[in-house]
């Protein structure tokens, strides 16, 4: 097993590289009766599709998705749905120049170990283009979320060194922003800032923070599956993400027990509330009721037209190489929406999961019979 | 499987509980052959235990281990080794007085809603006692990676808000420093911080960092199951990790890429290295040939003892409990040793994985005939 | 993973070998609210110690079970089950005189091939001793599928040539019968049978039924998990099985379209019922509501008395060689209860895996919120 | 995970219906660097595809398979090998007509209370169809076999009470044979028989023989995954399957140990060889270096022309229903090759695993530095 595969029960299994005949993911696992047609899935990778404006790559694709299987009658019928997305615009000439080259940043020296030979063909397998099939299937699990009144919101929550104000976020502008950022006034800056480098022929680093509302308390299992544990495995397994934080992540090494601590309040109905959130959600690796918060970092996109020392297959250095491709001056923005794919799988499997960590279940799904 | 498995070919099954007769593990997918005793592991569960000094909880476990299987005459047999740990020191009374109310930064909650029960001594299967079984099988993955060439370290890098400068790291220190921290200067201004932390009834975070040396390139797969990813799965099911970083971590998302990428030079033979490593080791999920880095923030102790606010079963807020129990004011020192355990596992799995990467490894170990 | 667990949700890992210090198994998956105490496991154990009766071994063991953990004021608590029974009576040297020889029938030489070593001392790992395991997981699984009012039967079928007739069975006897054979007058002669084999120094051979009454339609995965599928694996992991049959079994191959299709016929109420059971209780992998049949085959014991000519490790043939150790005349008897667990284990895994299969019971568990 | 994945290391996921766009497998875990094109898997599908003769059904579809994914340069990467075979022709017009029926020996009112819904044409994902995309997966497997010295042969060992005499075997006929049976007076008589079946509407059972030569001594894993366990769920797996027998099956029961077990004797070399094999090369579920031999016992098609009561999803019986669908008259020549398929993927996934069995094969592929 290769790595291809996610998931205990809501289980997917992508392929395809950069610049074969296209990527895809099967599904097996999702439940049956759930209505879904390709538009459901179409809306999420459209987000994430390239070309969509200056500051992501000029490579072109409509990325259609196809369902091939799983479907009879507009719902899921339970069994395996097959998702195909089409490679259409790949030029790999534009990589030919570098073929005998390990671009810095890149797997390309980690593959050739590996496997004794590499695709250099835009990074093949390890290429932001197989997150076409992760956003594919996060779509259906988003959508049965939804369902169940979970809701998901991801966003670039920084680009370099400008950060969005927690104060002033605004989600409704989040997808009006070419690059995601809910805060108008951060958003202007970043602007400045990724001209900048584009026109030094450089890139740019970012975070990415995802929360969740309407999470039942009780999601993840104590020990190696904790919710924090399959999350941090879920988004560090996307390309380029160097850290992953929960609730106060970094911040909480430099706190006291008394200070980061969440403590109860009760509402004007004498509801329980938690009045502070340091834990992000998550306690004990078990969600805690309250909003599920996650920062992920992206490093700044590796490929840059800058000249660079490159080492050769040759053993030998190759100085002020530049790369031609064409590539996102930051993967921030078209990373967002793949940060909230991988968030809903993680929860979509420890939901399922979940489902037999009581005898009550059984005994409500199965109805023994009254002696 | 309420996820307490961890590895697809060496895999560890962890049970047990903070004050039930013991905690254990069982190693299937050991290979045979390797030379194995209780001091070989015996010597890792020694420096997490309990008791050692006055920056750890007082609670006095010898922790010793047991070996009930998978070794005949000295050496590995294939099969499954089952080690246990007995429980001594127990004193469940310590936590009658909480046991209906939700300790703040705890599980408790979680628990309940999530099995409609709850464990209530002392967290129970979320303790971190847990980790016992977690540092014996690491013990054994860490004498197969030496024995390949493959050594790692772990300590702390920073207690609260005092941090080890790297330009100043002796390791030999490491394991003679109460509190794990291999910067003398750095130690004595931490003793000072967690003494205050102590007379404030209060408790401090951390950060633990681990280096791996002599690493093949090529270990990982890569897309869910990179490197980075099955290390941040590991170690964010350590119980209070809030964040996993690798190489620059969070440093990363305010590079360029002219800044973040390693460029490679000749060293005076001649050979190629990398001459910066902010990638910590992994590109693109798979090693790269230089040394692995990764730092684990800790959040701190939640069991204070200074007064606090909790809700309780009965849903009713109760004001200034205090938690009497036995406690580390800091978690980091005694999770030096769990850091590296769950660092070595994750290795010793891929490694595995990543004997069939190619057909020349199936024509070495299978030498098909000549035709 | 050296294939020590068996399972997806309900994952049950054993370990232990016949001459180490005991055997064991960590179940993980268990719901919780599982009222479980030993006597509930020690109950089923008693049925496959040895030394019962003249027609198994002399070899005695009390085969106590010990809970070390997963349970808390009487009721499982969804954390691991870890259960441990101590081996006794071992007496290694009976195997001394031929470590160095492969005997027929047994796994010896595949060990030393595959391990390059053998645990010489009884089969270690490969001996019957671990299927203790077994049951006592089998035992925990028997008790939840009962609690939904399912029920699971197995008997002596057939010894060597003497088989119990469908229409004597009086499962009453099935336990009283030191040979578990639930059918007086072939017992009579099934007796005299073995009684043949042991003066010759030689074993015998025979099949293990197991029914289920009680069964809901609908459990089994379509296509690799299907029930009859995951029960063919369960089964055929017990040592000295050699064939698995469903329903009519090999019978089937020899029968017509028309004779082997099972109609349904509508009783007095005018209720639907399957008028026969060719299918045993399985169509297209997944369970039809009727009741589930399996037959196993189970080869005579190898270890004979009788001398027999051996492989040593050295190359050369040893003629005439005898087994001394204290073994089964056959192994039916104590294989019976081994083959009911391994059927309750398939079935539970399966029962909680097909809480997923549709939307309605997310919605069932989770009460999404009404909008 | 709806069970649609089978294998540890070397893991296929099969995906789609007989009346869907198509259906396809992924194969994750296959070693790079293996020579691969259309060709080696078009070869195995053409021995599977519908309307080759007279004694299969007459429907025509070309089954072309086209790779997706996971090759470059005419070589495996390690990465994903999608594969697609396109549904032709289809016609679910044939089940309208009973798509209110649960047809007798069909998985139809299982899938109905399974997922409350069925996909009524033909069976949707349990139907033949599905073996298409194991079938193209096997040809993988059996090419990497090959090439270590592993070659299989699977045939019709018997069509109802007809069988092939092992004494007249001649593998050089099977594929001539439009039943697959490579014994001239066998298949004249079987097809009589036949002729026999589909004059009187009706359908015929038989059984399929695999033997496999060349595999090494050691595989197959000591206690869930044997070898004949993973072989007995990959074949049982196969619909219409009801029997798995490893060598001698059914017959050991009724043998006594001196009969059963198999001696060594010395070949005129003075080299060791079983001088029997009712052991079918298998001992404690691991490979003993004899050549391997499964059989397999399928019912007969249960879609037979020939009217027969049906219970309606309305709970009444309807009388005299005919299945006017183009049906096989009998199953086994068609899965002659799904069996070697499932056989060598087994077989694959074992080879694999047991690569990390001995610290000496680490050693091999790691070389440790000396010290």
């Amino acid at each position: 097993m290769a790595g291809s595969t996610f998931g205990t029960i809501f289980r997917i299994s992508t392929w395809g590289e950069s610049h074969g005949k296209g990527v895809g993911v099967v599904i097996d696992g999702c439940p049956a009766g759930l209505p879904l047609e390709e538009a459901d899935i179409q809306k999420y990778l459209d987000l994430r599709k390239p070309g969509q404006n200056k500051y992501t790559t000029k490579r072109n694709e409509s990325d259609r998705v196809e369902i091939f299987s799983g479907i009879f009658e507009g719902k899921t019928t339970g069994t395996p749905i097959s998702l195909l997305v089409r490679n259409e615009d790949q030029r790999s000439r534009d990589y030919g120049s570098i073929s005998e080259l390990y671009r810095p940043g890149h797997a390309d020296y980690g593959f050739d170990q590996k496997y004794g030979f590499r695709d250099y063909r835009g990074g093949g397998r390890s290429s932001g283009r197989e997150t076409t099939a992760r956003v594919a299937a996060g779509a259906v699990a988003i959508k049965i979320l939804n369902s169940l009144g979970i809701t998901l919101h991801a966003y670039a929550s920084s680009i370099g060194p400008v950060s969005a104000d927690p104060s002033r976020l605004d989600f409704s502008h989040t997808y009006e922003s070419p690059i995601r950022m809910p805060d108008r006034e951060a958003e202007a800056k970043a602007f400045e800032y990724v001209k900048g480098c584009i026109k030094s022929l450089d890139s740019s680093g970012g975070t990415v923070t995802c929360q969740a509302q309407g999470l039942p308390a009780g999601l993840g299992e104590p020990v190696f599956d904790k919710l924090d544990a399959n999350l941090a495995k879920a988004l560090m397994s996307i390309g380029a993400v160097k850290a992953v934080e929960i609730g106060d992540g970094t911040k909480a090494a430099l706190a006291k027990g008394s200070e980061n601590n969440d403590w109860y309040a009760l509402n004007e109905e004498g509801i329980p509330y938690k009045s502070t959130n340091h834990s992000g959600g998550i306690l004990g690796g078990i969600s805690d009721g309250s909003p599920l918060v996650i920062k992920v970092s992206f490093k700044p996109t590796s490929s840059i037209a800058a000249p660079q020392p490159m080492l050769g297959r040759d053993g030998k250095l190759h100085e002020n190489v530049s790369i031609h491709g064409r590539h996102d001056p930051l993967i921030v923005p078209r990373a967002v929406v793949v940060v909230e794919a991988m968030t809903a799988l993680t929860l979509m499997d420890l939901l399922l999961l979940n489902m037999s960590s009581q005898m009550k279940y059984l005994q409500q799904i199965y109805h023994p019979p009254l002696d």
